[in-house]
């Protein structure tokens, strides 16, 4: 920009300073229009990276906020990078990893059941904890997709929850009743991805 | 499950166990058939929320892996969760928040262009530290949407990068050249969004 601006650029100018204060003034009725604080109900799904990615982001903020954060991972077994990550967060996080994989790395059906149902039992005891503000209930998409845990009581468990408490499930093919009783849904579309190019997992990346 | 299972349940345990063994040879020969490792040009774009969650969430992953993580903060200028909790992780983390907030906070459209070109002067050296394996651009996205840096140049930037570096781009309306030149491109989809049901921003959550 030069020192001397033409009365081109000071209208342009002028003219960017007016559109902005309008819009300023919409976003700021937008913002007020809206007084409701509570713990959401949130769902990551889709066929897209960054499901679990942005749960653990989410993770990331409340601790930044001082919260404690509870996680429990349903069908992964695997140690990831923001496991390790978060461990530098002491007691603030509560990790369960009660998968023990993918359904077809056990190849045991009532071995996925049962570690579901002690994934679930975890998750309602880190629901009941006061000082939990934020439970990661990561892949539990999956686990009722293949109907290892009954769909109307972890409905209800979820909606009949503590007012400020708030939840963040993951994984594909979230399940219409419980995209009903959430409060946030985001679905991760995958425009293009890396695999179909023939780049592998890598580490930071996939885990 | 009863200690005698009936000879049903071991048929099906028995379908169960062919029929994963069976997608578990499919999903191998997957994994197998992909050997390319590289640093990737990753894109969240979208209505939806997640796309600089997940951003951050992927940050997180690399500090477990021991990386140095470099961010640059486009636009938005209010200090949030995550900014706080990865000042946990001392000098691994670099961060920049080159923003002043949204364009119609400041109205001035040289302050914003201006805030933007330090904000890539700043990403163009993280990107050349070669000690640091992911570079965040956050926003980015709005930046060159609104024409306040040159598309061509941070295209051709972005794409001569060294090979091995990952960097994340976040931000609504992703350009068609950006997302041509990506390795990983995310839409997140708002299937549902708290704010239509007069939910407020609050902390943990937005920021």
């Amino acid at each position: 920009m030069q020192d001397n601006m033409s009365e081109n650029d000071t209208d342009e100018a002028e003219r960017h300073r007016a559109k902005m204060a309008k819009r300023k003034a919409v976003q700021d009725a937008e913002v007020a229009s809206k007084t409701i604080a509570k713990g959401l109900l949130m769902i990551n799904t889709g066929p897209g990276k960054g499901k679990s990615t942005a749960a653990f982001g989410l993770a990331l903020r409340s601790l930044g906020h001082g919260w404690r954060v509870g996680v429990v991972q349903f069908i992964k077994g695997r140690a990831t990078g923001e496991q390790a990550a978060l461990e530098s967060f002491g007691d603030r996080v509560v990790w369960h990893t009660a998968g023990e994989g993918f359904t077809w790395e056990t190849q045991d059906k009532a071995r996925d059941i049962a570690a579901c149902q002690r994934a679930w039992g975890i998750a309602l005891g880190l629901m009941d904890d006061p000082t939990i503000g934020l439970v990661v209930l990561d892949e539990l998409n999956i686990a009722l997709r293949y109907d290892y845990l009954p769909l109307d009581e972890v409905v209800a468990k979820l909606t009949s929850r503590r007012n400020d408490l708030h939840v963040i499930v993951t994984g594909r093919n979230a399940k219409p009743a419980l995209i009903e009783a959430a409060d946030l849904v985001t679905e991760m579309g995958a425009v293009k991805h890396h695999f179909s190019a023939g780049v592998k997992t890598q580490a930071g990346i996939e885990f």
